[in-house]
Formats: structure tokens, sequence, C-alpha cells
């Protein structure tokens, strides 16, 4: 063999390696498996069958690219929602730090319950305190503020039981369903009550969910031109509660488009997988169900937050899967 | 030369040709002119240089992809709006449609006035007459239905002047503006005073931009469940305007970033771009100005529609550039 035969032939190789990697990207499946930390199951079954249907070109369920919409519920779903809503821990930690600005919440309720620690009084305050708080402590500065300190908060706080940051406590087999639904073309999007621009400062980073992919509960902004500097303004007045009935207009409104999958733990997300799953074709509807004590937290019917009732008796007979974290998830959070 | 040989330079030339097309993408800029239909001058030259700084890896303009985002008003920006409103004329259209369910208009205003082709009684019945026809003639249905609606009009209406399709009528250098962004991985999005609705039946279609990258003006809806089919409805009741400074808030609430280029026609824009420029960085802000009366139309200062008045005199000083369709642009409408 000569020299340059020898250089054609590593040449040959070399093309032949960045061409297969270039032009025949395999399907997700075929490269291991894509769930590692989801046993086999009713579950792990459901999620490969349903990708496998709206990805197989020419198949009875196939679904164009740009129609392959997924929305993720966020608290319970994709994190740990108890014992309280993280956003809720936030803006508790921003009343004491924001109150020696505001010496009259000492003795103003529901202030002073959250500065004493005093968790029964402020629950007694019930929605209206809790709104109260939320505006307080959500509204008042311009959305690049608000994004600043949503985002300083996160990388700080810690949760109560495990002592570890909220986004360490991202459930490791959803952030392979994530990566598995994108690596298949199908867009993700966050659909939670919680609020849009205390979560879109950090999606990105945590779950790879950009900004524009995320939708949530708000409150008005207004835009204003201030010492000639732009900028958009948080007023304490409600504007959408992206919950129940809430999450198919938030998705009407932001996606435009009825989603294939979606993923939900608790009642809230009722209405979103009951739109999700009524349309035409395959369609996935996952519920989380939170049965693991010794990992996690087991709650359902009865919780205080993340309840979980009419979607168990009446997510089966719709088509809907009921994931058992406890046997069905090999880890919970991230690893 | 043997068969062997012959075979390998064969294959080799495939792997070359296929290796070059999938993994060498070259620059867009670099593969011959992304923007054909523009003349050289002011307004290329400023596209070309913002496209280069803010992908130069390294340079002090790099924007990391994920960042890149574009907004693009819709009426006189991407396609004609002269001389009434594209959506004015489908509502005009869906009175006469639907008249025969309603015989009470052919005696009530401002009804009468547009079955009669009665246009001076019409514009006398102002913005709250056009409101009230365009409650009548976009609420009451499913926003499947009204897509559907929007959809079949669309492919049949044609513009008065031009007679020609509506979608026709698209700028094609905006489209090639649009192209050559997302070939550099900057996002587009539609940011328009029209009806959101109204646009994503056909945006994919025109001008490659999915309903998610839809922001525009919009109508409440309600999630209900009639007859066991849950159905989102569309309600006569205003839910937002997105124009003027309604555009940087629903930019923020659906994007939930500041965009790095703003492109306009109007004073209804400019708080978009005010906001889209006045952030860090390299930035882009353009005005089209409809000064080609031969061609399309022109007007400004005193139009009944699209008026153009503090863009023309501040837009410059803000380092925003003013594209002359009459000396820029080698075509107007799509090719």
């Amino acid at each position: 063999m000569n020299d340059m035969l020898m250089h054609r032939r590593a040449l040959l190789t070399a093309l032949l390696a960045s061409t297969a990697a270039a032009t025949l990207p395999l399907p997700a499946l075929a490269q291991g498996d894509p769930l590692p930390s989801w046993n086999d199951g009713p579950s792990k079954k459901a999620l490969t069958d349903f990708v496998a249907k709206v990805t197989r070109e020419g198949g009875p369920d196939f679904v164009p690219a740009p129609q392959r919409i997924a929305t993720f519920d966020n608290d319970g779903t994709l994190w740990c929602e108890q014992p309280m809503y993280v956003q809720l821990a936030f803006a508790l930690d921003r009343v004491k730090a924001m109150s020696n600005q505001h010496p009259e919440w000492k003795d103003t309720q529901p202030y002073k319950a959250v500065l004493d620690n005093d968790i029964a009084t402020l629950a007694k305050s019930g929605e209206k305190g809790v709104a109260e708080i939320i505006m307080a402590t959500h509204a008042g500065m311009t959305t690049e503020a608000f994004a600043k300190i949503a985002s300083d908060w996160i990388k700080t706080a810690r949760h109560p039981k495990f002592n570890k940051p909220y986004t360490d406590l991202v459930y490791q087999p959803m952030l392979e369903v994530l990566s598995f639904l994108r690596a298949n073309q199908i867009k993700t999007f966050i659909v939670s009550g919680g609020g849009i621009e205390f979560m879109r400062p950090w999606t990105e980073r945590v779950y790879g969910i950009p900004p524009e992919q995320v939708v949530g509960s708000s409150i008005k902004t207004k835009y204003e031109v201030r010492n000639g500097v732009p900028e958009l303004v948080r007023l304490p007045e409600l504007d959408f509660i992206d919950d129940k009935a809430g999450k198919p207009v938030g998705i009407n409104s932001h996606i435009g488009r009825r989603p294939i999958a979606a993923f939900g733990n608790s009642d809230g997300d009722f209405q979103m997988l009951q739109w999700t799953t009524a349309g035409d074709g395959a369609r996935l509807g996952m519920l989380v169900h939170h049965d693991d004590a010794a990992r996690e937290y087991a709650y359902d019917r009865k919780s205080h937050i993340g309840t979980l009732d009419k979607g168990l008796d009446e997510g089966p007979k719709l088509g809907w899967t009921i994931i058992s974290m406890k046997d069905e998830w090999k880890t919970i959070f991230k690893s």
C-alpha cells in the first residue's frame, strides 16, 4: 500500500466516522436506555411507547416535529413541593430580608407571623394573607431587579428537611423524561401555577427549558421611562392564575397549540391533562404519585398542598398513567 | 486505476459532499448574499454588521445563542397593511358571511354600514364600532373553530388593489431578514397589535414562525367541558392590547427576555424598539419606511393607519435605522 492510499484510507475512515455521527442521528431509543432511573413498569412503557408512536414516520400516530408539544407542571412534578411551595419559602424569606425597610411589619399581620416564624397564625390568614405577602414581596420593583432577587435567593436557600438547594431537589427521572422527549423533537414547556417570573431565571440552567417556554401565574407589569431609562415595573395586581381551568387557557395563550403530552401531580393539573389527552391521535397524560415517605413524601387525597384526589380516581379511566415514585423511580433527586 | 480504487473515489467524493453539508455549516454570511433583495446601503450594512457582531465568539458583543431574540411587528413590517388592516378586512367579510344568522344587522349600526359597503358611516362609528365588529366576529366560538375560520379566509381573500392573496403580499426583503437571523441562531418572534389567534393559523407556513413565537392582542378564553368534550371558548371580552407600551409588556409576558433586535414600521412599535435598543451590548432597531407609492404605498406622519411620526424624528437619534423601501428594496413582495 502506498502512502497516497494510506492517506486516503485514513481520510475515508475519519469521514465515515464523522458522517455517521453527523448525518445519521439514531433514534434516542436506540442509543442505550434513555430513562435509566426508571424501573421497567407501566410508566416507562407508556413513555417509550408514546414516543415511538408519534415519531414513527408513516405510522398512524405520527406527529410532525413542530406540533410535538409537551407540558410539565413544576411543583411536585419536576421538583419537591413539600413541606411548602418553594415560592412561598422565597416570599417568607423576602419578608424577613425586607423587614428593616418596613418597621410597621413587626406589629402587622400577616407579616408579624412571618417574622415570628409563627406558621399557625400565618396559616389562619388564609389565601388572603398569602396573597398580601406575595404582592408585598413580588411587586414594586423592575422585572430585571426581581429576576436578580429570585436568582440570588435560589442559589443560597436550603430545603428544611433535605438541607440542599431546592434546585438539587429536582427529580432525576423527570430530567430524563425532559431529555428523552427533546431528543425526539418534542418541545418541552413548563405550565405551572407558580409565578412565571420566579421560575424563568433558573429553568434554563436546571431543566434546559428557556424562559419563553415557561408559562405560569403572573402579576401585571407596566412599561415606564424613568429618568430616560425604559423599565418594566411589577405592579401589585393579579394578572393571571395558571392553575386548574387556567392551565389550558395559559397553554393556549402562550403556546397556541394543544399539547400531545402533559405531566402533573395534583388536581391543579387535571384540566391540563384532560385538554391534552382529549385531542386526536396518540396522547400521553401522566401524574406523579407521591407515595414514597422514605425517600421524599407520601401524600395525595388530603394533602395541604398538591392534593391528588380526582386525578387518582378519574385519570386511569381517561387513559392517564399514574407514576409510582416508590415502585418506578430508582432514584428520586438529581444525581 | 482499478475498479476498487474508482469505487473508493466515488465513495470519497460522495462522503466529502455530504460531510461538507452536514458537519461544516458555513456561517450564513459566507454562503453568498443572504439578503439578495436588498440594495447595498445603510440598512443592509446595519443588518449584516449587527449579525456579525453578536455571533462572533470572543468578540465584545457576542451574545450566546439562547439569548438571541428578535421581534417583528407584522402589519406594515412583514406584510402590507394598506388600505386597511388585513384583520379588519377579515372582520368585515365575516359580518357579511354571518349576516343571515343576524337579520337584525340589516338595520343596526355599525353592521348596516358594513353590509352596505358604506365605509364613511363605518368610519364614523370609530374605535367603538370597530371593537363591536371585532367582538361579534371573533368571539363566541371555540379557539379551534376560529383558527379554521381564519385559516380558510386567508386562503381565498384577495387584496383590493393588488388582487392577490394577502399572504403573497409579504415583503420578500423581510422574509430574507427572518431567514438570515434564524440561520445565525437568532430566534424570530412576531409581536403585533393584531389578534394573536388571527395570525397563528398561518404564520408558520408564511414566515416560518410557529404559533408559540407569536405575540399579539387577545380576547379572553374560557375552558369548558361541553357534553364531555373539553373546549376553549372565545369570550367577547378584551384580554390584552399588544400595541405601543403594551409591546414590551407582551414581550416580557411571552418571551421573558429583552430582545436584541426589533423591527417595526409605525409609532405603535416605538416602545418595542426603545425597550430593545436600551439594553446593553449590540442592539438593532429598524423601522420600515413606506415611501414607495409606485410599488406599494407611501405614508408616514399623517396616515390613517401605520402612522410613523415620532419614530422618524427620534429613531435615528436612538441609533435606529430607517429602511427606505424605495431605495433599499429591489423587490417588495414575496417572489
